[in-house]
């Protein structure tokens, strides 16, 4: 068992076992799957009879293997029957999580006639003759197209559209009990950059935003940036984007307690992909010391050749003292390591050698580029994409209320400047009473985010009317990257 | 007024009114608004005080003319103040229809890490792996895309995709309400047709069913036949096969009413687009005994040169006697006038000069090929597509329960068997002991409707289980329309 992989509900397993019922017995069970380093949740009596008790007993497993494991030392217990073992998470998504609900009960003739014919085809006219009633009098009010083309799922690589789809649900799920946006799952069979972008403008008239998620880079800077030419309405990235805020709320609060200013730390950036990319173009707008970006040619610095137009930008923009060594040697000094990369690049060790007051956002998922428990004895702060420890940077903090926002103001293009005053909005949730080096970003379940995220976004948008493209490549030169706004 | 336009609730405003309070004030209002052809269907006294009151009318009106007609009419009266004027329809359309809503609460941790990260990854990789698992882990078990390009919406033709928008929601609703299937718009901004195949195949892989809609003619052929070639999921004109399905089950009752047989009929269409196509197809292949079929060229008959694919092969399978004049001719003797084309072609004196005991389906929307009042003093049956007159053809009798059933069986095509069974389905609901001139099909409110067409279209799935193409020119050969299934 790998020393981050704990025990988790994203695990959990429901085991129905036949004991015979003495006074011990349902003692032998929970101790057993103690001991095989699980942890019971639930336990419920299914059945009895004088001689003997059937029981569902509920627990965390740390992953499939484990729950095998722990299904067998049950097992192999005298007097035990293992009758049936459940996964709680596939039977959460049997069937699919969302589903299309009416807002018009249609109960009767007369409901029938306004919603749908014949009293539908003035509403129809209506917007035939101002397009722009579409925002008011149809779903394009609310709903968000949530795309992918299953190129780049959570850790999972190129899984494809429709293994993708319990993401996207999820996603959907999210926005709703967090945004109250309505959003959708587009699952694509295809990842041609061209074909994507044709589609996705196709679909628009139906959507008052699009989120991109799960797509490769650097084929997601270019769509991205192409729909913002083509679309009146907001495009965003959330694995660039959302990532991005979430980061620099969470890095305002970190710098907040060991008292640094952004203008003077020192960030080691591992991974310059759509996240990474994303995270460090905000970092550079607010005005950051000094960024040293790692990928696979190494230290992104002016002296290498044949970089993507990304990397090439980077190049010139990060990395001021021209470093070219290995990842190891960039920590060593710095003050902050944001890691979007892959598991378990540095040690304990590693982040012993960092300046003092260290900052650690060690964001691989589920396996982050340092385990944090050995960062902890180092770091005066350290944060991981995951729900099993403290400082979870978790993008369900922003994406939701800046939606809600956008769609909230119309917004006909999301901004740097939006960006901006959602991390913010984020860090100031977390009252200065509140915060510490375990607390520096807000609860996911914290119902005042989104609400915060939403104004703010729905001001930036107000003081910005036509506002500016922002990151990614220009549509009209997709050889350049282009300079992040000013 | 034309005489077929009727105060109907899809015209219904509310309109605030102040009067002064003697005795007589309401029924003054009520009496005037009567006066001005509209029905009052709703008072409510908003506000009073001793010399005034003021009341919400409700009223059904019979277009945007006539309301403002019965406003006016409010106006001129002695002590009335109009406040102010709500249109209903437009107030229940506000915002959109439908909505996206979780199944999953998302209430705490344990719920977000098995619906989202980390759980959700299991879910993903498992339908990586066998991604027929998708029907089963997904939304795909239970979705269906209503797809338009907007360019043959209602009666109100090609007014694009942001406008065809409320129609597909409430095609959504309806698909909820009466199928339990989760339905939503795809309102596309394209009218190519390679394009929209390309789109369809594209977004497929979220879905379980494609269900086109107000797509026109003859590209909507070539979109359905190209797209049950790509496809695994059952791709459904609904213009074609749910108007196709509703009428042959109106026909099958009232010939049962008129004691007919099919083999004996000649049957005259006026409208040889999506809907008048499938249906002569539908009906040539239960064994009509014959068709004349009328379109732009005329009487479609062999001896017409540079006809569409679609129209020289019905000029090839249809009118037996090569009859060449004009529609009133064509009607003289025949037993039976379907019509899906243009309002008001024929008069009561055409419908006299039909056979004995004749049957008028006039489906042009909203004002019939035929005024239904004075086609009722000469045939036996008349049928519309109206609301507000008996026996209303509504293609919400099929397509919620066809999807259902097409879901519920994980059929990978729509059939000609299954529109058959679907056809009888619905017929049979009218039991022996309820049919009449009047009630040839249920009430679009009959819950046993739905139920009936999803259990026989399990069947005809079950007895076919690889299902034949159906309707629509060949893929392979798009320059022929393609022989119905024979």
């Amino acid at each position: 068992m790998s020393p981050t992989r704990l025990p988790s509900a994203g695990f959990s397993i429901t085991i129905r076992v036949s004991v015979v019922a003495d006074a011990s017995a349902i003692g032998r069970l929970t101790t057993c799957v103690g001991e095989a380093g699980a942890i019971v949740t639930a336990l419920d009596v299914v059945d009895s009879d004088p001689s003997r008790v059937t029981v569902d007993l509920t627990c965390d497993t740390a992953d499939s293997t484990h729950a095998d494991q722990v299904v067998k030392a049950l097992e192999e217990l005298d007097g035990v029957e293992v009758r049936k073992v459940s996964d709680r998470t596939f039977l959460l998504h049997l069937g699919g999580k969302i589903e299309v609900t009416s807002k018009v009960a249609l109960r009767n003739r007369d409901e029938l006639s306004r919603a749908y014919t014949p009293g539908v085809a003035r509403v129809c006219l209506a917007i035939a003759e101002n397009p722009e009633d579409a925002r008011r009098l149809t779903i394009k009010r609310n709903t968000v197209a949530v795309v992918t083309d299953g190129s780049a799922v959570l850790g999972l690589g190129n899984i494809g559209p429709a293994a993708a789809l319990p993401v996207m649900e999820g996603k959907a799920a999210l926005f709703k009990r967090f945004g109250g946006v309505d959003a959708w799952p587009v699952v694509l069979d295809t990842q041609d950059t061209d074909e994507i972008v044709n589609i996705v403008k196709a679909i628009a008239p139906g959507y008052g935003g699009i989120n991109l998620e799960d797509i490769a880079a650097p084929r997601c800077f270019e769509i991205e940036a192409r729909l913002r030419e083509l679309l009146d309405i907001p495009v965003f990235h959330d694995d660039q984007h959302g990532t991005a805020i979430c980061v620099l709320a969470a890095l305002t609060n970190a710098l907040r307690v060991v008292g640094k200013n952004l203008a003077d730390v020192r960030v080691v950036v591992s991974g310059a992909g759509a996240a990474g990319t994303a995270i460090m173009k905000l970092l550079l707008r607010q005005g950051v010391g000094d960024i040293i970006a790692y990928d696979r040619p190494g230290a992104l610095h002016r002296g290498l050749a044949d970089l993507n137009p990304t990397w090439q930008w980077l190049a010139e923009n990060t990395n001021k003292s021209g470093y070219a060594g290995d990842l190891k040697g960039a920590v060593r000094g710095a003050d902050v390591f944001i890691g979007v990369s892959a598991p378990n690049l540095l040690t304990g060790d590693d982040i012993a050698t960092m300046a003092d007051r260290s900052i650690v956002f060690a964001l691989a998922n589920p396996d982050p580029e340092v385990d944090p428990r050995a960062a902890r004895e180092h770091a005066a702060i350290v944060a991981t994409g995951r729900s099993d420890q403290p400082n979870q940077i978790n993008n369900v903090l922003a994406f939701p209320g800046v939606f809600r926002g956008m769609l909230d103001a119309h917004a006909e293009n999301f901004t740097e400047e939006m960006a901006l005053a959602a991390a913010q909005a984020i860090a100031d949730v977390v009252g200065e009473d509140k915060i510490n080096p375990t607390v520096i970003v807000p609860s996911v379940f914290d119902t005042r985010v989104a609400p915060a995220v939403a104004a703010a976004v729905r001001r930036a948008a107000a003081s910005n009317g036509t506002s500016a493209n922002f990151g990614g490549v220009d549509a009209d030169e997709d050889t350049s990257f282009g300079a992040p706004e000013q």
